[in-house]
């Protein structure tokens, strides 16, 4: 018998048939002998919804009543699923922040959980009951309701399963799990069957958003293991937790972002304390600079290049605009044809060779790499964002991931797949 | 300097535009000197919808978690009227039942308040803020949400406005008070500077809907002026509370009601114990009988009629079908064309005329009376229901409600109205 927290997001519960649909999975897991706790995020589109009322009469609404108005979206989900289940004829009860003890720091709209008391949790189950939690939300110590940020139904997961000490926390979406690549641009991505929590880490911070990064980070601290999985099948997903020795793929997967933008700054003074000038100015002002890159000095001065989302764009003109002429230089070129492919594997610390082989495919096909950035477990390139596709899928090639049996676990039958996520933690 | 409890329903709440205009209203009250508390009910239809929702998950949703889910509308509109007000400069803070200190008994759905505790709403006040109150929910003591039942914000109003010991309890909604008779039917039709409590319940009772009987019992209780006015003009509207020696208006008001028929039973047996039987047989299957009347004995036997709402007919009508050949009995008649008028007036008491000469007018316009119950204050005939629109209008200029100058106070000014409102608990 196991111990299982299952969520499910908006897109899981946008409507009352599938509302319906999530309660049967729930009860498919109760009636095949183990224990469930329900987290739900609110339905489909409710907080775009609700975020777009308080617009209408506060352009600039005060955190403490948005976290409120934006907490009853997780409340009308959990009360909808609790009595679908009693309509199938199972105790089911629901239960606010507040109520499942997650109690937060007083930061409104991205609070951080403090403390977790789940006693009320754990007595429903004993008693029977199949606990229903509203993601998204907890209390500060004012008991004011505070939110933890968009996703943060994840953390509400990750941190109910590690206070009732689940066996595993099952993040149901519309996505059947973490792939190796995008399966839209490369048909030979497949779905890993389990992936580390630094390796998850990296692909969500280049764009494989399937969870959010802070129920990875707390997953990773806590050892919850996460099962990333489809709500509208009942395949395996893929499991998120330490890496293990059976793992052995030099690279794990590929990541490809094309949401940024490069801005080049033209023959900047090379003196001392200039690029920190520049890059302060550009922090201060909210810029989120990824990677930059600096040309050697051949005439005292020196060109400089930063990525930074499309989104912040207009703030990074701003900024340049205003503090390049006060020192010197007042010329820079904006690139939004680029694309970042990022290669993710925890094997990369033990095969030296994997930036090698990554160059040799782009240059034997021609695609020019204008930026590069690494981590132990990362290697990014910056490239023309026209090539993006036809790259994703030469390096797949390159790191033998086109095959489905690279992966010893992919061998294991479903029964001996739940065996391991039940011994996960 | 007044203290002000305003109580706005779900039309004044329906969009983004009319709570820019509540909150409009309130900071004309604030910034006129006085302190103000409001109360919301649920935008619009949210209320309904959220039962829809309810109800296509579970046909009978349990109690505990339809309170929870319904609860959740207020929330919804609190908030956004907070964020109006901060918009417009103020300082807002709204308020759960919980918050608000409102606690009542377990019953789910139709709980009773049992204690108010409000220092959190006078605490807000003292600080400069205009405290907003979910209507319609309160806290047993289990810590669950309870709900008032439908129309249950007035009462959180009245109760509020106890609590914190207000002036005057404001119940906004889309009339503009209460009338001497419904005007769409009797153009000469006025609306009242004030009326009693009983006059009101009594009209409450027979059809003249616009505040909630409870709220009304509630406020008469422990003493609390109601000003029932309308969301969509500044003109004053009317006064519920003590009947003063002013109000000397033989009837205040002329209810009708055309939602009951009238069912009448042939031929019962008329021996002890019968009509207890058939009675008792209705109420155990949830009929709510009105007036009921019995013709004297001929032969043996005798003719009963009831009359009762149409909803309750075809539980009537099951009754009625099972119970009567057992007693030797087997036919009754539905009625569905009658209507009932209802006078209603603290005046009554002290004026021993009135129902002669309502029957008088009746018989001079050759208006039959099929059936007759009274009240101290109230005397209800049941006539056919295509006399109903004369009758009402041929009694209004009977008992002299016709005339726009008959009560005193409707030469009063509006600061002398206001200053009657302040005294008036």
């Amino acid at each position: 018998m196991s111990l299982i927290v299952a969520k499910f997001g908006g897109t899981s519960v946008a409507s009352p048939e599938r509302i319906i649909n999530v309660a049967k999975r729930l009860v498919s897991i109760h009636d095949g002998g183990d224990r469930v706790v329900a987290v739900v995020s609110a339905m489909g589109k409710t907080t775009d919804e609700l975020m777009g009322l308080a617009n209408a009469v506060n352009t600039n609404p005060p955190a403490r009543e948005l976290d409120r108005l934006l907490s009853t979206g997780e409340q009308v989900s959990m009360t909808l699923l609790a009595l679908a289940l009693e309509a199938m004829g199972y105790k089911a009860i629901s239960f606010t922040g507040r109520q499942a003890g997650i109690e937060t720091n007083g930061i409104h709209n991205k609070a951080k959980i403090m403390r977790i008391d789940n006693k009320r949790i754990t007595d429903a189950l004993d008693e029977g009951y199949i606990p229903i939690v509203a993601g998204f939300q907890g209390i500060d110590a004012n008991g004011d309701i505070t939110t933890l940020g968009r996703g943060g139904s994840d953390t509400t997961a990750v941190a109910v399963a590690w206070g009732i000490g689940a066996d595993v926390c099952e993040i149901y979406s519309d996505v059947d799990g973490i792939y190796t690549t995008d399966p839209r641009i490369c048909p030979r991505a497949h779905k890993l069957d389990s992936i580390s929590y630094d390796e998850m880490l990296e692909l969500s911070s280049v764009g494989s958003g399937v969870l959010q990064s802070r129920a990875v980070e707390f997953a990773k601290k806590w050892g919850v293991t996460i099962h990333s999985r489809s709500a509208f099948s009942e395949a395996k997903g893929t499991l998120i937790r330490e890496e293990s020795a059976m793992e052995q793929a030099v690279i794990t997967g590929i990541a490809h972002d094309t949401s940024e933008m490069k801005v080049t700054i033209r023959r900047l003074p090379d003196t001392i304390g200039v690029a920190a000038r520049v890059f302060s100015a550009l922090a201060a002002n909210m810029v989120n600079m990824d990677m930059i890159l600096q040309n050697t000095s051949l005439d005292g001065t020196t060109d400089i290049s930063f990525t930074c989302p499309a989104s912040d764009l207009g703030r990074a003109r701003e900024t340049l605009e205003e503090i390049l002429p006060e020192i010197g230089a007042n010329q820079f070129d904006v690139d939004e044809d680029i694309a970042k492919i990022s290669l993710v594997g925890t094997g990369m610390k033990s095969s030296p060779g994997v930036s090698a082989r990554a160059f040799r495919t782009m240059a034997d096909n021609n695609i020019n790499i204008q930026a590069i950035s690494t981590s132990p477990i990362r290697l990014s390139m910056v490239i023309d964002a026209a090539e993006v596709e036809r790259a994703v899928q030469l390096l797949h090639t390159a790191f033998e991931l086109d095959s489905d049996s690279i992966f010893e676990e992919t061998q294991l039958s479903a029964e001996e797949i739940a065996d391991k996520m039940k011994k996960g933690r």
